[in-house]
């Protein structure tokens, strides 16, 4: 065979494996996909059931063993779509390739120190791809909106989040000062601890107010979170209502046929671009 | 008498059952439901004071009797409604049939296995028939619009819901690295199972962080669930607005027919963008 | 003085005290009401402080002295009022009178029983008449809007909490056969608690699952009572944007020159109703 | 030097530094404020560190030297800002004039008595300041819009906490009597702390009920709680609705000159409505 002819066809399998590893349309790409689903959730799985100690003394070692192969499987993997693809650095440096590359990393940590394979529930956030795989565009795009709509409140959750962490800080400190360590409230970074807890309605009790006066300040605090937790949710809900607008209350806009701008209510008469009649 | 005659006299018989099991328009057909209803409470009733264990020790007996009196008269039930029903398959099969069904198995599995009889708690969904048996017709629709609005938000919620799982995992995992065994986060399961109750805000206190990092943590999570309650009331609310714009306050809008304008609620009597009479 | 003249003077009398008891307009009947919330509030604190223990051995005496002088008061008070008024037995059967009756009761009712003083509290309601008196009519305005979109929505809501309690039955009782009584699961009653406790995400923590199994299940109630917490959300807000939408945006609705009625939408150009130009 | 320069020469030092210390825009001015940010932040730091007791015993010398220190800078810097500002008396009795005080005062209390540097917390107010110099207008705007649905709905949410306390009373004290002393509600206002602990979710488990009655009381009062949370949602959300309503996306719209129609989104160049170009 000729040079020639041997790279192409190195090209051509390069070219189905391709397909096979990132490809969704062929049969075998199809087939990689679903394979590669159960190996990540069984690798998951594993990893959950070795954190359980009654199991890991019995099963430890098929534990590890499973482990390693389930590691060498996906470096394999990795080091094909590094192969395989056009880019590898822009790949390398994508959001997948970087969950791709972390997900197998932390099983070789193990071997310089104990616990870094519990990092390997990194993998969760391949288990992503199934939208993609599975051929759940509808929920991709649900999934979009829900995006979308977060974004555009993001600057106001911040906000509020920081005038919640902020009211935290001074009440806990107050709480501390009212109850002090006798009652639990041993410090105020504690404290504070305590009173996200309550204003966020959490209410672990592993902290809480003894006396009357701490208790009656605790209502307070539990009334006013009971208040405050309205504003991410009206925050949230007028955004998604603002953006169902924009689509329209069918879920559709009418787009101007002279400027093809898109957006207007289903109620407007004349394009606000152009000015056309719609 | 003649077979035939024999035969149309069954037929009554059996048309007359029909109205009084199925029916709710006759006066025996009301009266049989509203027994019914009381006999399917007494023996949820029973069967729940059964599990406690003081009234067990003392009434066991009497619960036990009870109990077979309620099944026997329950599959005397089924099998009229199998035997008088036009089409004995298809009701077998329906919803309600197969809920019917199970309500009545339950109790002859106790003779095979202990326990099995406080799976006739399924009898609870037999109650729905209440609001058929009231004519309590406006609850019905009340419950299809909140079906109808979460049966619209079904694919964002799933979304969010995987969403919340997903990030439940990584930070679980991350906090059983954090705290250890040795505060209460034995496995990695069982610290997922606190994120979630920590994300959801339920809170129970059963095991709470102990270390200073491991409650910074937690406090973050904590607020980040405050935080995203907002997405799925959102999503709820968004569709229900909608439902309610698109239906008006009583299910359904006028639109004008000389201006094609839509929105009117059903009290209009005049179109509100041109003024002729709808 | 003549006959006529003692009946003139008495009713003289009994109009002045009219006004001082049931009016707000003259100064006396202001001073009157505002004595009146001092003394309601002080009979509410001194049943509360009575409560607590330590408190109780110390000044049990004095506590139930004050009881009875201000008990003497409510019944001077509520005879005097069935005498000044015009229909006593309208405003005996009137909301405040109920309450006002059952606000005097409980103290008499010690002499029979001990502990029924604590029903007192009920003199929290009279408390609402603070908003007439202070003329917060803006407050009782809001207070309406509350309402209406509550009783609006109350159907659903009804609906809605039916739903949630049929759900904890079938799901306590699941959870009962989980995790048993050598878990805290002692019997099916106890069990639907929790799993109220679990949906509602109060989360006490008293009783919470020990088993994988069990927490995994209920980690999926949580999730549930999590995304359905939106639901009754849902419900009040579209109910009060629908409310606020028929008062129009600013508050204000156009009301129609000619035939006088009300509620159109700011964005009305017609009347709905009569179908003159607004 | 004559007196006139001497002035002269003081009222520009006096320009310049209040351009240091108020200023915002020249470069002397950030670095003041970034310095002076840092020195919060780590003065908050410390107090936060001194109340953990094993930092404290090895330490607290430090940490009382370090507060020192900052109290120092805070009480320069407070005097500084009067001598430099116009109006000394106003700044003094505006806002920030007033916590800059409260900034300094609290270490020097802790001469006459222990404990009074915990409010140095208060320090955390200052903080807010970090979005006037980091140009963080659009936070601010959006912090604003926050603040005016909160203003908007104060009523409404006053409303609706004093129902919900009121409500909290009553149930607190009917529980009182149901559980009694010996399952934890020792005392009238304790089992009123119970009933809002229970009511906003909050759910610590310090107190809970033990008896079958109480329970299923607590269930109810539980099943109240989670379909009321949505009365405050609905309110804010609907004023958040109404305020983006009233101001289109960016705080206003856009009316139309020619048909004088509003509500025109600050993006539309032409109305929506009769076409004219806005």
């Amino acid at each position: 065979m000729s040079e020639r002819h041997q790279f192409k066809y190195l090209g051509d399998i390069r070219q189905n494996l391709w397909e096979i590893i990132f490809g969704t349309s062929t049969r075998q790409g199809k087939k990689f996909d679903v394979i590669l689903l159960w190996v990540i959730l069984s690798s998951i799985m594993i990893v959950m059931l070795e954190s359980v100690e009654e199991l890991n003394i019995r099963f430890g070692d098929v534990f590890t063993l499973l482990e390693w192969v389930f590691t060498i499987f996906f470096t394999i993997e990795y080091f094909l779509r590094l192969i395989v693809v056009r880019k590898p650095l822009k790949y390398a440096l994508s959001f997948y390739g970087i969950i791709d590359f972390l997900a197998v990393v932390p099983t070789y940590l193990t071997i310089f120190f104990v616990g870094g394979s519990y990092l390997v529930v990194i993998r969760v956030v391949r288990f992503f791809r199934v939208f993609r795989i599975l051929k759940l565009t509808r929920q991709m795009r649900e999934a979009q909106v829900l995006m979308t709509a977060l974004r555009d409140s993001r600057n106001k959750i911040f906000v509020f989040l920081a005038g919640v962490t902020a009211a935290a800080m001074v009440l806990g400190t107050l709480m501390y000062m009212l109850e002090g360590g006798e009652n639990g409230f041993t410090s105020i970074p504690r404290s504070i601890y305590w009173a996200i807890v309550t204003i966020t309605t959490v209410g672990y009790g592993d902290i809480a107010p003894q006396t009357i006066l701490g208790q009656a300040f605790a209502a307070v605090l539990m009334l006013m979170g009971y208040a405050i937790i309205a504003v991410p949710t009206g925050i949230v809900t007028a955004s998604m209502s603002n953006a169902g607008m924009r689509k329209g209350r069918n879920g559709k806009t009418i787009s101007c046929k002279s400027c093809k701008s898109d957006g207007h209510g289903i109620d407007a008469t004349f394009c606000k671009d152009c000015g056309e009649s719609l």
